[in-house]
């Protein structure tokens, strides 16, 4: 069965889309951490992200590159902290959050956004995205 | 002044060496979250991560998916975690580390191991390194 992840990237289910490539997806994790923490997926469904190849797994990265600067330009953080666990959806994605202290990189910590809210941060780092 | 990063890829600091090319270095987080925490670090001293050009970017990351994998063979877990925060030292670093479950990477909990431990995990992380 296809992941949650592939049925967002298929449309099947909806997602605050934040950057899109031939190979990649990006978009805003919907139980966030923090304003504008988003997920950034490879299209092709591998679990483990360190058993991508070394050509998926270098373009999945300079993806999120291009994701992080369009997220400190769109959201009002000193840095954006990465973060890979993987443990709860088997299809490889990296959290790309927007912090200003060491502490903001806390998973247990989720915060509830308005719909329109969530619209409002996707479409402003997909402004940022070049 | 050179970050402590800096001092320690000089060998002007001691450190669990876990493995180390001519761009980039590896060695154990003195204050480890889980056993075989190790920090990859670009030799050239950056302070974020984003801000290094592709192609050292890339090459980092490469060089982590290595030692992730030699982690992996070394310690027994289900996978390895990565996390970047970078609030620390103003040098760019990727934490690796073994976990078995979400809730494994805390950077709040920190382990005390004995140096003869410490030896034996970075020895055994080398062992695997390719």
């Amino acid at each position: 069965m296809a992941s949650i992840f592939s049925r967002i990237i298929a449309g099947e289910i909806p997602s605050y889309r934040v950057a899109e490539d031939e190979h990649c997806y990006a978009f805003l994790d919907i139980n966030p951490v923090r304003e504008g923490h988003t997920l950034v997926i490879p299209k092709r469904e591998v679990d483990y992200i360190f058993d991508l190849d070394d050509e998926e797994y270098t373009r999945l990265h300079l993806f999120a590159k291009r994701v992080a600067k369009a997220q400190r330009q769109a959201i009002p953080c000193k840095r954006i902290a990465e973060g890979v666990i993987g443990m709860e959806v088997p299809h490889a994605h990296i959290h790309l959050l927007p912090i200003d202290k060491e502490s903001d990189l806390d998973f247990s910590k989720k915060l509830s956004l308005s719909p329109e809210r969530m619209a409002e941060i996707a479409a402003a780092i997909a402004a940022k995205f070049e």
